[in-house]
């Protein structure tokens, strides 16, 4: 079977609803990664798989050969979590030192954002002198020295990567086996032994219903441990910003407050907990939830935390008090009553226009722009009072409209959601 | 809305089986046809509609905003036919000959064969001399004068062009409503009043069993009057070749054969009697059998086919003696039986290997060669009989041996399939 067979032998197949072998996933994925396999008649079979759906067998299949693709990294004995992504999600920056000070180390491979902010990376970068790139044999150092390196991910399964361009230009993103096979084949060639899922459920999110995120949970799970990685999931809500603050330098300041002992938001600290817990969890420990708990009272998590961003160049002195953007601009509660909603996808589309995220790949970001919230759902709030603080110099006045918009008040008694809808 | 909008918004749409407005169908053709909308999203376009299928309403605004993408002729007072395409399909040439010398004017624009054998326009260039173009205005003469005229199409229906052979790369030729939308938009666009479809039915053609094809007809008769065009259709059977001869310059020998009131099979006989009633019926020619039956009887329909290949430079002293192919060769049956069938696919691949047809675009065919069977299913033979002639310089071997695969012969007596399996 020839490669230019392979890709119509799948069409044929999949477009009557068949199932694929393994053989012809792993040359369809070989010959389009070769340039062998025009973008038209893989967006073909993407459509033609994105309406008929996978097996799981087919799943794993794809998942494999596209984290074959490039470089496949290998850290066994080391934690990561993967989020699915979410408005304000600093997560990894505020469990993973948590979890490296009590000894499960990290090596973390991370991409840049597309979206609503920066990720992992970006917001990282808005550190004065913070290096995301790391030659390898200093990365892997790091990690035995310090437990905690976070860089750049650079050729991680670049089958996916091409694949996901084409799906994002062809509507065939919003499928699960695909969204599976994605994720799953960029953390397998990152190569943790143990990882959390955060499977984001809300109207901002891939998964929309809290079936769908379960849907989503446990196929990443059941694909990364017949992959051999210990793994579990989280399914958590996206309704509202996680946290306070949105932006890269703002989610950096937010995330060193926590870790010092600071006060931040209820979601915030009980989201951290769980999932350093989980991830302890996943390792082994035993009384997880406690040695957590002693990791941020002692300090230590902070201290690795510190360590961790001087190994990578990161100006230490500057932690407490990160530079954000001198232009700010309040954002005044229209009536009185109760927050209802603050919605995650308008305050993201908000920060987007100040300048925390691209809207497409290569655009410049500004590092200290963003948005502060002041109000969680379920707050009280009266007329005249600010909801919000708007950072950065592009497009302060639509993205007062937008908050505005996504605020809505209620007249009677609202009651928080649950930060945690389920795990698997 | 802007031309890359409309595509995205038909393939979120279709992907969800949802029903395209004429509007979004109208720019997606006219926007892919310009270049705007890449060949990538094109394909999963028309993966998804080959998947959920389209409306009739869909599939009308896909009709004519092809046949509205190039030229459009008009010769309302024309009748014209078109075939699903067969082994040894000469009906053109025998029934236009016959209308035309009733008083129904025919127009053809016809293209060129790829596959088995060469189409209409390859045949008629297998007599020395004969123009397959000539100037529009010259056609239109013709067509008032002699009432017949038949050239090669240039650019009708360009989009149909463009994502027919966009389909043909990724599997998404065999829709129904894709196929419908691209034969009447070609035939909407020669604009001729008066159409009869013959509709193939067997392992060889499009649609493979009886409700497959009356489906089809149904729908070519349908969007034909929709677009106002007196239509109607037949099924008919393509499980042997029609007639005795498969190849260009012989079947141009057939057909003057059976025009001069020679011997021929019966059913090239029956489809062609056929064939020309139902297009006279359409013009709304009274007892058109009686009047089809004269005109071949009396040597009019003859003699209006040597006038109208003398208007378009055809040497009319070769057509009772036309060259064909000296290297000849002669199958032999292997045994004594009846022939149960000679399969028409196995016969039709034995003539491309002669050189009959074309396996690529550009290829050059040798109108001399082809295939001459000497047997019919039913017919009784003995071991030792030459069942067919092979003629053409190129593999002779192998062309033998695929007639000798496509022949099964039966130790017991076998009735003889009928030739119209049904009409719309």
């Amino acid at each position: 079977m020839s490669f230019g067979d392979a890709v119509l032998d799948a069409i044929e197949t999949k477009k009557r609803s068949g199932e694929l072998s393994e053989e012809v996933i792993r040359k369809v994925v070989t010959s389009y990664t070769s340039g062998e396999v025009p973008d038209y008649q893989m967006s073909a079979l993407l459509m033609a798989i994105f309406i008929q759906g996978m097996r799981y067998r087919e799943t794993l299949a794809l998942t494999e050969a596209m984290a074959d693709s490039g470089v496949r990294y290998s850290f066994p004995h080391c934690v990561d979590k993967h989020s699915t992504g979410g408005v304000g999600d600093k997560i990894s920056l505020t469990s993973l030192p948590i979890v490296a000070s009590c000894g499960a180390p990290v090596a973390k491979l991370s991409g840049r954002g597309l979206g609503t902010t920066g990720g992992t990376i970006d917001k990282l970068e808005s550190i004065p002198g913070f290096s995301v790139s790391l030659p390898e044999g200093r990365f892997k150092e790091q990690v035995e020295e310090i437990g905690l390196a976070i860089v750049e991910a650079g050729d991680l399964a670049p089958a996916d990567k091409e694949i996901y361009a084409l799906r994002d230009a062809t509507g065939t993103v919003d499928s699960l086996p695909l969204i599976g096979s994605s994720t799953v084949s960029k953390k397998a060639a990152t190569g943790a032994g143990y990882l959390l899922y955060d499977v984001k459920c809300g109207s901002g999110a891939f998964t929309k219903t809290p079936k769908e995120a379960r849907e989503l949970a446990e196929l990443l799970v059941r694909l990364s441990r017949t992959l051999g990685i210990e793994a579990s999931a989280l399914i958590t809500g996206m309704a509202e910003p996680l946290g306070l603050a949105v932006g890269n330098a703002l989610e950096i300041r937010e995330s060193v407050r926590f870790l010092r002992g600071g006060v931040s938001s209820t979601d915030l600290c009980e989201m951290t907990r769980i999932v350093a817990a989980r991830l302890l969890q996943l390792k082994g420990f035993l009384r997880p939830e406690d040695v957590v708990e002693e990791a941020i009272s002692s300090g230590a998590a902070y201290e690795k935390f510190r360590e961790f961003v001087a190994a990578q160049g990161g100006d230490v002195k500057t932690l407490e008090n990160l530079p954000v953007s001198d232009e700010v601009r309040e954002v005044i509660a229209p009536r009185t009553g109760y927050v209802a909603r603050l919605g995650a996808s308008g305050v993201g589309r908000a920060a987007l226009l100040l300048g925390a995220g691209r809207k497409r790949k290569g655009d410049t970001l500004d590092p200290g722009a963003g948005i502060e919230v002041f109000v969680k759902t379920g707050d009280e709030i009266e007329q005249g009072q600010p909801v919000a603080r708007l950072y950065g110099e592009r497009n302060a006045e639509r993205a007062n409209e937008l908050i505005l918009e996504a605020l809505e008040i209620s007249g009677t008694p609202v009651e928080r959601p649950p930060a945690i809808l389920g795990s698997v």
